[in-house]
């Protein structure tokens, strides 16, 4: 088994199966990536909120590959094995005009910057202050948002949406000593990876985790032996302690979007009751820590999404 | 602080604000409810498949109360902590026809009967088999599916859908030691409560948990200081080990419900291939033990659903 590597710069900004490997490798090697965060660096440690005003979305969300890994072929699945995720000393979190799920309550932009602590935690990861005067801090838990290959569709696909091949997942439990299975629609499989989180609640509210660039290292292995998977598939463990407790907010709808939006809404409406948060604060937090979770999708007309926020998040 | 009880016969099958209370408690007293199950008695231990085909749904979903509390206004809070919630020695699991996400695609009635072992767990309810040849089992953990307070619009309306004031909301972490608030309508509250469930995932994807008659203990307390709550809250603790492994399936569509459904689907087929479940038989277990969580909803205009099952059901 090798051990390869893909630079920053050998990066795509869309899905294409047209687009030349980076690099070729086997069966079971080992590839290490080194990503910039989503923005590809248009937003930097030194940014202001002003930042967002002149974003060039056509940038937004490269992913870096594509890796041909021999042997794949259409109909089989790549196991995508994550080793490790390392994320830079710093991230942000932004409220982006247009974008998110309540985004037509929260029109302004806001932008929020985070020092990414590595030695603060006993594995590796701890937490990060979101407002240490207030005693909030959130558990990082690293993962890459964006993990594809090519789709069998000829043409440019977005990045910015995640398909049935992978790409612009956005799930929290895809962090180191997960598997991911991927279905195959092309020959080399062709597979990409970016967009770097150091934490995001299920389900990213508000749009943007916590962004940060990132070092990331996979195992890619051709399988046989799956041809029921056709989405996005994955192994993983609880990302939350035995003792865990939550606060959840739920919303009660006729429409799933909106039930999800007013179990949003209402835990916004909490934290600021009895945390002294902002709305666009809690906002963030929501999209960074909080749980969407669904509770029940059959006693129709109504439906009841939960917001579930972990209680250890306030150490005050 | 005084206990009262609520006898099983007195139930009703509407929530309506004009239904007389039966009993009158004051703030901060404890109830003792004895429920049937949500088919109000109608499947019993001896029961076939046969039993759905007759099944009278005007008579389903009953709960019982309801119960007056003293000083309870219009714009309060409810506060209900989960004292105790105690199963029958039997549970049952169905596919009703033209009931559950994937009604269309199962239309079939199927019943599964459950024996309900309070002895074989470590802290009053362990596990239930599912299927003991093949090793699965199923972990109990007991709550009502029903938990509510009357509305404030007058008139008769049905116990099937959750409202804002809560009703069924059959949320899977309403279990001993949970603490739900409700929003208060009318004067006295008027909480009721029933549909005894023994495990459930969230979700509760094919329209039933392991449904079971009930003794379930509240403390219902009128609380003045929290008018932010608008639809159910709740606090909770994790329903899994931190060592929890998951497998997990997602679906991908523009349309949320479809994703879910999706998700599911790709679970259902897991099963079939990786441990040789019949599809309605994994479509159940999907519903007594697997989580819908919504991992990403705003990188449009694809949303991304997993269905996730924890992996200490198989023991094989």
């Amino acid at each position: 088994m090798s051990i390869h590597a893909v630079k920053r710069a050998q990066c795509h900004l869309a899905w294409d199966n047209s687009i030349p490997p980076a690099i070729h490798i086997e069966s079971g090697d080992t590839v290490s990536f080194d990503c910039l965060d989503a923005s590809n660096g248009q937003i930097t440690p030194a940014a202001t909120v002003d930042a967002l005003a002149s974003l060039v979305f056509s940038q937004l969300d490269q992913v870096n590959g594509p890796v041909h890994v021999a042997g794949a072929r259409p109909g089989d699945t790549l196991r995508v094995d994550v080793l490790s995720v390392e994320t830079a000393e710093w991230g942000w979190t932004a409220l982006i005009p247009g974008f998110g799920l309540l985004a037509d309550e929260f029109p302004a932009a806001a932008l929020k910057l985070w020092t990414l602590n590595r030695t603060e935690g006993q594995a590796g990861y701890g937490y990060a202050w979101f407002d240490e005067q207030k005693g909030i801090r959130v558990p990082l838990r690293p993962f890459a948002g964006e993990m594809g290959v090519a789709p069998g569709m000829d043409g440019a696909h977005s990045t910015i949406p995640p398909y049935a091949t992978g790409g612009n997942v956005d799930t929290r439990h895809l962090s180191a000593g997960s598997t991911l299975f991927l279905p195959v629609e092309v020959d080399g499989a062709l597979f990409s990876i970016g967009d770097g989180h150091a934490a995001q609640g299920d389900g990213e509210v508000c749009g943007t985790a916590i962004e940060t660039p990132m070092k990331v290292t996979v195992r890619l292995t051709v399988v046989k032996d799956k041809p029921y998977v056709k989405t996005p598939h994955f192994h993983t463990t609880s990302p939350h302690a035995s003792t865990e407790e939550f606060y959840c907010t739920t919303g009660v709808d006729s429409d799933i979007r909106e039930a999800t939006r007013s179990a949003v809404r209402h835990m916004i409406a909490f934290l600021g009751a009895e945390h002294g948060l902002a709305p666009a604060d809690a906002y963030m937090l929501c999209s960074v820590a909080g749980d969407l979770r669904m509770h029940e999708v059959v006693d129709m007309p109504n439906y009841v999404i939960g917001m579930m926020m972990p209680k250890s998040l306030f150490t005050k």
